[in-house]
């Protein structure tokens, strides 16, 4: 296929209308597809349906009743599960309840609130900042935005953050609080962060004493074309004395069911120790049942991770699809970049400068709703209006297939709509 | 039996050597009890057992999968059935996890770093200061004390606090911005509000335009021996145009599982607004699979007050017992006073001025385990050192019925030790 970016302007207007005759087929068609979140298709969720068996015993191996109050950090057999699938000690670890974004949210405003180990609560201070590595997550960026935190844009690289940035700013400004990190597999655009990034995040200088990194490890076990393995955070930091800068998440919402699983958060023994005096002023405890009910159903981290691969099974024909119809589609028209993550949620697809939200918008009009042009950057301002969050877990393959044919075709209308402006 | 307060020093000293050698027999029997906290008792739960049943089907009426993500503020049904048992509209709920403690210290913690409706948030304020009616929950005050907040003991008065003193201090001083209140059978006497009592709580004037009642009727459907039926607040406050006052807070803790059961808040239509504008940013919704298995479980409020008779038909014979040693042993001692609850989870006793802590210990050492004398006041500061909360719940009723005998002998005793001091 030529570059269309290099067309004529006869041969422009010659696509642009070949390419509005078939929009306008799939305006008549009537779509209807919410492509917007990273939700699981109800035939993944399927897979988990054990977890909805009853539970025959409440008892932990401890003897403890898990119907009555108690254990504010969760109950043993659910820390070692997490324990062995992160390689974080049980003792470093809290079980939350079903969201890992709200230990995130809980952990930020504690940190407004409290401060950090002694260090001045961020809500006593004029200004706060955060790196914001982009495209990112659009969920971390909404927890800074709801706390007045001024987010500072840093490019992503294919092995994470642009860390030549991050230790520059970091270094030079104590209102720089922290960063948010999904080390692998990330949102949206499957990057896996290199041996050498982790290093130089955990061993930096920062200006700031209470400098915290976020690490979302989100897909920390959510390979669908191959297994990256990442490494531990905590043991890189501890070289340098740092480990109280981590402050570690994750959870089982894309493993069993995102409506009730189980989150976990993990940090240093200070660290811990400090979450602990506020948490246990905020909770009892959260549901051991549901901790229980996952302890059964899995039993060990092996079997977590054998259930992954069967979750990867069920995902490769979606990603596989997204990707081959790009390739079909757009693959040297030079209207687009994409890269083909190795497992996780989500494809990221860069447009031409300045058409993500009129592709997002032509797809919309069409009955396809796409994770919003911008989402995926601080304030919801894509700098360059090119970046696009794909999202093929949810619909089926079949509604994929549709979908994505129709998207490709908005990246095609919006883009030669684009060079037509300055022809 | 004569007041052994009007004993001569002879009649003391004979009766304190009669009481330690009956001690000496219970320390020596080793007991090992903790009554400390509300628990239910293993029997208690195991009423509510059908809700470990499989769940059979995961979508709701309304044909929405609560496996997967959505719904911040709860489904409808479990809204529906909420709604019902507290007369509020299901528009002003949000259902929460599986703590109403939770709700209780997000709604504080919001109030510090967002204010309310406009206000200034607390936690840029020099002083903030609430309002504490005691004796009163001890977790209550914990979350003043975690976020720096000034408490201000109320004393508790037969219909509720003492709403002559709690009308005065809100009028003239804006640095106070709420009070804590269980208007139904209180932790831990047992009081339940008058409709007076609600009545000038929901018309008083504040001096802070913030000022927030949180409503917490932890023990709304749980009558023992009488139900007692509260006003409704909310229609008492928007009489007065105060309804953006009332923080509610609600939960299955006591009526199903306390580890998994379900918790709720409402509020009015403009604080909900508010609240829900900064929960979506914490969690994209609770655990609705929890919420659902108690819907299936209880389909209707008037099922959930149903169980809540068999509840009390296990609690009946543990109060009773209380109330019937604490008549035999001390009734017209002038050792200790008393009132007998309709309903709720506790009993509360006063000492001899200055012998709360005294008793607490003396039946510590000998195997049983009590709330912590001083727990039921702000900064676990009794100024008379005199009220001790009793947990009958989750003792058998044999271990229950030695425990208290032996918790009467040490009121005795330290009453006794008490008075031959002014000998």
């Amino acid at each position: 296929m030529a570059k269309i970016t290099e067309y004529s302007k006869e041969e422009l207007l010659a696509l642009k209308k070949e390419l509005e005759t078939e929009y306008d087929k799939y305006v008549k068609a009537n779509l209807s597809l919410d492509m917007s979140r990273g939700k699981p298709a109800p035939t993944q969720l399927d897979i988990t349906n054990g977890l909805l068996a009853s539970l025959e015993e409440y008892t932990t191996e401890a003897g403890l009743d898990a119907r009555n109050y108690g254990v504010l950090d969760g109950i043993p057999e659910m820390k070692k599960i997490f324990s062995d699938l992160t390689g974080i000690e049980e003792k470093n670890i809290i079980v939350g309840g079903n969201s890992s974004l709200n230990l995130m949210y809980d952990s930020f405003t504690r940190l407004f609130l409290f401060g950090a180990l002694g260090s001045t609560p961020w809500c006593k201070l004029d200004k706060v900042k955060f790196l914001c590595p982009a495209p990112g997550y659009d969920r971390h960026f909404a927890i800074c935005e709801d706390l007045g935190v001024e987010m500072i844009t840093v490019p992503m690289l294919q092995d994470g953050p642009d860390m030549d940035v991050v230790e520059e700013l970091a270094a030079k400004d104590d209102s720089i609080k922290g960063i948010w990190c999904v080390p692998l597999y990330s949102n949206p655009q499957g990057i896996c962060y290199s041996d050498e990034t982790v290093k130089r995040l955990a061993s930096m200088k920062t200006a700031a004493s209470d400098f915290r990194i976020f690490w979302d490890n989100a897909y920390g076990v959510h390979p669908i074309f191959e297994e990256v393995s990442l490494l531990n955070i905590f043991d890189e930091a501890k070289k340098s004395g740092n480990e109280d800068r981590i402050m570690y998440f994750f959870s089982t919402s894309k493993i069993t069911f995102p409506g009730a699983g189980v989150a976990m958060m993990a940090a240093s023994d200070a660290n811990i120790k400090e979450i602990k005096s506020h948490m246990t002023i905020q909770t009892i405890g959260h549901d051991k049942l549901n901790q229980l009910r996952h302890v059964k159903y899995f039993k060990t981290a092996e079997n977590v991770k054998a259930h992954m691969a069967k979750l990867a099974e069920e995902l490769k024909p979606k990603f596989s699809l997204v990707l081959e119809k790009l390739d079909k589609e757009l693959k040297d028209t030079g209207l687009a970049n994409w890269c083909s993550p190795k497992g996780g949620y989500f494809i990221a697809l860069d447009t031409l400068d300045g058409c993500a939200k009129e592709t997002v918008r032509l797809a919309k009009e069409a009955g396809v709703v796409m994770t919003g042009a911008g989402a995926t950057f601080p304030y919801q301002k894509d700098p360059k209006d090119s970046n696009i969050r794909i999202a093929p877990t949810y619909p089926s393959v079949d509604e994929l297939s549709q979908a994505i044919e129709l998207f490709c075709l908005c990246v095609k209308l919006a883009g030669v709509n684009k060079l037509l402006e300055s022809k």
